[in-house]
């Protein structure tokens, strides 16, 4: 019997594409698949930032398209069928990659494929570059130091939690703000911690833009963007 | 009057010299000036993890050395005197990057030197794979996934706060185990969370070892290592 393939996930990270390690692109170049999360029509994110080091290498690719409305063709399906077209390359032997922006352990959709995986098949993870410390360097400003706790809070939770989670810190990172910034605002200014937000949207991508939180509009933000927060103002205070 | 230089911090990554980026690399090899920490006699972390990337190039290496006891010679003048030299530098027009361990902005040392010199020369921060993320590899399990508040949290901080800035959350990275790893097990076991921790120590070093929280012998760990705990056991379930 042959040996099976591996599936390797491979954090890109944040969206420059000179941020991929060298273990990553190694990776992404030597397996002859690759899979990686994208919209339901349209180009992937994680796809589009390795593009510029695939030029020219021929690969089979499997795009996880996933619908924008959820509900009405459930996540679960989606990945039941990648599960089910990764593993039958993993079974003739070959390696596939999976592309993840940022890291793939870190709040990424590529946790989704390694529970359908992990115990079948050979399974590994070569980290990548965060969005959490990509929009600290683009901020310009450490994210925590010494004894700082720095709690990561999804801007998804509904106020009060959010309030709670954020109370105590000395730093904090606010992900998927998108539709939550005027919430993420109202919250920051109730703790008195509004003052030295900075907010980051596309952090080392060419849109990048890094505001203070005061100067977001608060209509909205795009899903890839962090508000980024210390107690003391900077981390060295 | 010339142009300043930049001082540049590059994250190199968790120990893996192949952990670094594409962006990070060519930012070493083009500065003609390298700092690092190191501690007060011997090898640096930060510049043996690079070596295998510098091998026939002619740098000037500014060692910023660290005592041990750190009451002894405060750490304040070791900074200033860093400072000093590499801001000599830099007033000559030359970059000087500054070599840190995962990611400049993520509990790093560079801090210490980023406060002294923003403001009065160019300054710019290459991110890294942080030990957050590496170490999340290394033990083969998610962080942290859709609504989850991940914490890190400094084993440094006394027992009872450890209690609270852990009870709460979903997940949490528990970082500078070192001598602290007895009383983490206590924080951990009290607060029914140790039986799916994971003990992480060099993560991606040749050195590495990964094991659960319950076989470590307690006595102790390296400064590197780390304890990453999942309320849930895991972060799909």
């Amino acid at each position: 019997m042959s040996e099976s393939g591996a599936l390797i996930g491979v954090g890109v990270g944040p969206g420059d594409p000179d941020l991929i390690t060298l273990k990553g692109l190694a990776a992404l170049k030597r397996a002859p698949v690759l899979a990686y999360p994208a919209p339901e029509e349209g180009e992937s994110l994680a796809r589009s930032i390795v593009a510029p080091h695939l030029e020219g290498l021929v690969k089979t690719e499997i795009p996880i398209r996933m619908p924008i409305v959820a509900a009405r063709f459930p996540a679960r399906e989606v990945y039941e069928r990648a599960a089910g077209e990764i593993g039958a390359h993993l079974e003739a032997g070959r390696d596939v990659a999976c592309i993840c922006e940022g890291d793939p352990f870190f709040y990424g959709s590529f946790t989704f494929l390694f529970q359908r995986m992990a115990g079948r098949f050979p399974v590994r993870v070569i980290p990548g570059v965060s969005s959490l410390t990509a929009c600290a360097a683009s901020a310009g400003a450490p994210l925590a130091v010494r004894n700082d706790v720095l709690a990561v809070v999804p801007a998804t939770l509904d106020e009060d939690a959010l309030r709670a989670r954020l109370k105590d810190v000395e730093a904090a990172a606010i992900i998927k703000v998108g539709r939550h910034l005027a919430k993420v605002r109202r919250v920051l200014d109730s703790l008195g911690l509004a003052r030295h937000a900075r907010y980051v949207e596309h952090a080392t991508m060419r849109s990048e833009r890094v505001l203070a939180l005061s100067e977001t509009d608060g209509a909205g933000a795009p899903y890839f963007s962090m508000v980024l927060v210390h107690r003391r103002g900077s981390a060295w205070q």
